[in-house]
């Protein structure tokens, strides 16, 4: 959507960050991580632009507000951190100081309160496009980290993807998504609970997925010093996505329907699932079990190996994904 | 500098912070006051935008980040503070996310390690205008609020004022403000330390002034239930403006050159000066120690009464303040 893509903003915020050298403490995982007089606390923040992350025609004040919340909060998610409060800085044309301000505030409060957060303050001033930054605060004994992740590990994913990706194409389209995809894109779930229970249960190394499953994989492998070797066959495509794209996909399309639907998966940002590296006695029956506790599927996509990067094998030859998007 | 401006901004967040209830939590002061596992910390957010607080063509990259990062931070001074960590999230548009966005982080983190704290992450995005929101959290064991003043106790402000109005005015006829006027608007510094002192001398109501020394005098009275009554002739104004503006009034301007420097003085933002209001106890010698302390000076400007408002005297008169301009 926005020509500054995941994989180049991050490289900005890395080079920008490089510069800082000591004066740069906590970072490296999806929220920054700190101790404060012996409590250990994780710090993150999320800025969402009109026309950027999202459009005004298609998401009502409070989603907006929910959408720029949930996105912060699933920061906190994937450190596994237990969230406290937010703070929010908005901006906002002309004429949307009132009614829009006030739901696009509920729609945040909406968001902290679903995790047992509060709204701890915030800022408001005029700005061309409506403006969203949402910094979240929560304790964080014991973060879950990018680093973790060994060979012999399994990496795992939450949810069906690609949903919120098929509603922004319908959209750019000039098409209304499916209800569906709509609601994944417009009330997207910060995995807070989901988040906890795999910690629990092992999780050795975590990261959402809201830049793309491929793209934050690679951060993950960077940050572990290993490479995931991801099976594209196991990857959980939304049903309603493959379905979608059954019917749309042209005869002449260069790729076949099933191909588009994972490239969807694969490299579709605003996802906010996790993307967890689990011990390698995690099994079937313990996916089943969180599947039941939180009515969502956890899935086994791949493995930890030796090396460096990712990889996606279908049929056991390497699907080469170049700049976040997949060519198949 | 917008039309949405102080005072308008403080009603819109006050009406939508109302509409949140028990989901609003810590608000009240310049900086949200919370405690977490027995640590109590402060923390607040400061949003600034392109051509609403700043042009491009006024400042650099590095001057844009170090003044919206003093900006939050003079939020954590208002409550006697100590910063801990700051996270920047930053919106630039194409082209500026190398060398600018770099030299922007690097201005935040100046003024970060200024006053102690370091960076603790950020985020980046694509957007039409640049947009900074500069979120700051800082220790708050003994916080000073704005609701401890009482009848009888002494109104004071640091430094000198007028100067960034004074910057701004010279920019928007076209001029080049004085190097003087300009660095107090590039450059402003969070008085951190100073609030420290104060704390320690008894304050018992502080806010910081960034909105203009009227609009927050009438916040600081309103959570504190009392009246201040402020004497004009003893508001100290930086003295390039007063020599600046004895030069540049007009013969037929309706105002004399004093009365436009105290207006500056009086209603003009983006100070990031202390309003602290001290016990009677509190008098010249105290405030001859802070000025050789901090180099800066410590203004009685009036008292704390039984009422409500702000009353601003000239000559045993008072002189009327509307909507944060003051009409002579």
């Amino acid at each position: 959507m926005t020509a500054l893509g995941p994989g180049n903003e991050f490289d900005r915020l890395r080079a920008a960050f490089g510069r800082l050298g000591a004066r740069l403490v906590g970072a490296g995982d999806d929220a920054a991580l700190v101790t404060v007089d012996g409590v250990d606390l994780a710090l993150s923040c999320d800025l969402a632009v009109e026309n950027e992350h999202f459009r005004l025609a298609w998401l009502s004040a409070r989603e907006i507000g929910w959408r720029a919340a949930a996105a912060a909060l699933s920061d906190l998610a994937a450190v596994a951190a237990d969230p406290l409060g937010v703070l929010a800085a908005v901006g906002v044309p002309e004429g949307r100081e009132g009614e829009f301000f006030q739901e696009l505030m509920e729609g945040i409060a909406d968001a902290a309160t679903s995790v047992g957060a509060v709204v701890w303050g915030g800022d408001l001033v005029r700005a061309a496009q409506v403006t969203v930054d949402v910094t979240v605060v929560g304790r964080a004994a014991r973060p879950v980290r990018r680093s973790g992740a060994q060979p012999g590990d399994g990496v795992w994913v939450s949810g069906r993807l690609g949903a919120p990706r098929a509603a922004v194409e319908a959209w750019e389209r000039g098409e209304t998504p499916t209800p569906a995809f709509r609601e994944r894109f417009a009330r997207p779930v910060p995995r807070v609970r989901e988040a906890t229970w795999l910690r629990a249960h092992g999780a050795a190394a975590m990261i959402d997925i809201s830049d793309g499953l491929v793209g934050d994989a690679g951060h993950l492998a960077a940050a572990s010093g290993v490479a995931l070797a991801i099976d594209a066959g196991r990857v959980p495509v939304h049903s309603a996505v493959q379905a979608v794209q059954a019917v749309q996909a042209a005869p002449a399309a260069p790729a076949a329907p099933a191909d588009i639907s994972l490239m969807m998966a694969l490299t579709g940002g605003e996802e906010y699932e996790l993307l967890v590296v689990l011990p390698p006695d995690f099994g079937v029956a313990a996916a089943d079990a969180f599947g039941e506790r939180f009515g969502l599927p956890l899935t086994r996509i791949g493995d930890v190996v030796e090396g460096s990067g990712v990889t996606v094998l279908r049929g056991g030859k390497s699907v080469p994904i170049v700049g976040g998007y997949s060519h198949f």
